[in-house]
């Protein structure tokens, strides 16, 4: 199923859309009630859900698509250096003050503010005085649907419900100087995300290409079989010490190609626009304002 | 005012203590309505709140005192080395290979995820077969009261709600190994807080003294006037690009003495209590079970 969370004259709704995402039919319980929000979805199960009979299929121009989780219940999980060309460009890059080894010998895990969430065309906003590195993203991400602790590799995907696009929006500046990542990557409106949930059922997530244009231009064009870690690894580490919770969110890591890998670096500008396809998912664009 | 969140009968409310805490005064909304818990009244704001004129005076017997912010809506905010002494210690044990340099040149800051918040006398949970370098931090919790962006350090304090303890347990060889900190912070039960937030007016917290034991044995011994980083530096700081929350949690890091510190290191066991006192909040008593 491919899932969207829209607004439609000022209510927000939960669908299934297509492949082209033209149209998108409401999603109700099976009590008839419409589904408040994806969060309550994912915590009740599919079973919980039917194609409403009282409401009308919607055109994609009568809604506005929304962020699928538009306020995650805790911060985002998110992988840092997950794949090795990447790991190798951002040690090159002289940005990288917090870590060893230019590839992690174990994944590294920081996090990202709920409130940084931003939907598809919605503006990333430019940190004017704060930060001259701004850098785009492009991150397939892991929502989970049943929660639990001490999860096996083994069992790991069981506890998927779907993916997302996510852009994992950086000031280097700030993700240099503190340390620490958190900061830098935790910015208002620096979690870009959707606009389709896609279903586990449906996706093989082992090997997605993924791609990223700035104004057209393609700057990341990768694939998922290329994670150093992969998704039930994150899974498994993630779960050994914390308990998942349905609805939680691992961003899996961005591949080559980001602003801070070129010489001199490329970062965004006001104006600029960044899309990010992964296959099988869709397209997820914003502009920096 | 000294206020608790507590446990009676069954029914989770917010009251006032004396400096004893053995006695607690229920708070009402305005309209005589209990208030539901602490994030409703620093959302609401104290002149919400008044003393319940139905509800008796509680013994301390009678209750039991929760984490006075027992699900933060989002991440707390922590602090990474910011006493001299610990930041010097931390860099010393071979633990730290996440920073160029022991004396951190500008606030280092992750996170915590609320899921790890436990009250006071709550067990934190032995990472058995994950861990065997489990450590406690004392820290100084501020909890903001008036959100907001861009905040200048001269307004910084007019944003304090309060003050509580907050014990940033940590797997230190998590917190080693997968480079960012997070993971290794933010197991289940990771997270002691309270059991008392004292409101802003009551409490200079520029220079309050900070203490910790570990079976009576005391560990840490300094003052909060040792911050590398003061409160309004850290305000301004995550503040520049972040819109801080009502309800939002900063620990503003530990002093010297952590179990890391020592040599060889002096790690909890399964069994050890650990008891922290900050000068005019209060005592937090956990043990490893």
């Amino acid at each position: 199923m491919r899932l969207v969370t829209y607004l439609h004259h000022g209510m927000i709704g939960v669908g299934i859309t297509d492949a082209d995402a033209t149209r998108i039919r409401p999603l109700d319980q099976i009590d008839g009630t419409p589904i408040a929000d994806m969060l309550t979805l994912i915590r009740d199960g599919l079973e919980s859900a039917t194609p409403s009979v009282m409401r009308p299929m919607l055109a994609r121009a009568e809604v506005d698509l929304l962020a699928p989780i538009q306020r995650p219940p805790r911060n985002l999980f998110c992988v840092g250096k997950n794949y090795r060309k990447h790991a190798q460009e951002f040690a090159d890059s002289g940005f990288d003050t917090a870590s060893c080894t230019a590839i992690p010998p174990h994944p590294v895990v920081f996090s990202k503010l709920p409130s940084a969430v931003i939907g598809n065309r919605d503006s990333i906003q430019y940190p004017e005085g704060l930060s001259d590195a701004l850098d785009y993203e492009a991150e397939l991400a892991v929502v989970i649907g049943r929660g639990g602790r001490g999860i096996a590799r083994a069992q790991a995907m069981s506890h998927v419900f779907g993916y997302t696009i996510v852009n994992d929006v950086t000031a280097r500046d700030w993700q240099q100087r503190h340390g620490q990542w958190f900061l830098g990557k935790s910015f208002d409106t620096f979690c870009p995300m959707g606009p389709v949930l896609v279903t586990a059922d449906e996706l093989d997530a082992s090997a997605l290409d993924i791609r990223s244009w700035v104004n057209g231009e393609l700057r990341q064009n990768a694939n998922t079989r290329d994670l150093i870690f992969d998704i039930p690894t994150l899974i498994e580490t993630i779960s050994a010490g914390i308990t998942l919770q349905p609805g939680d969110i691992i961003a899996t890591g961005t591949p080559e190609g980001a602003g801070v890998g070129f010489r001199p670096p490329r970062f965004l500008q006001r104006g600029d626009e960044i899309a990010i396809e992964i296959a099988g998912i869709g397209r997820l664009v914003n502009d920096v304002s």
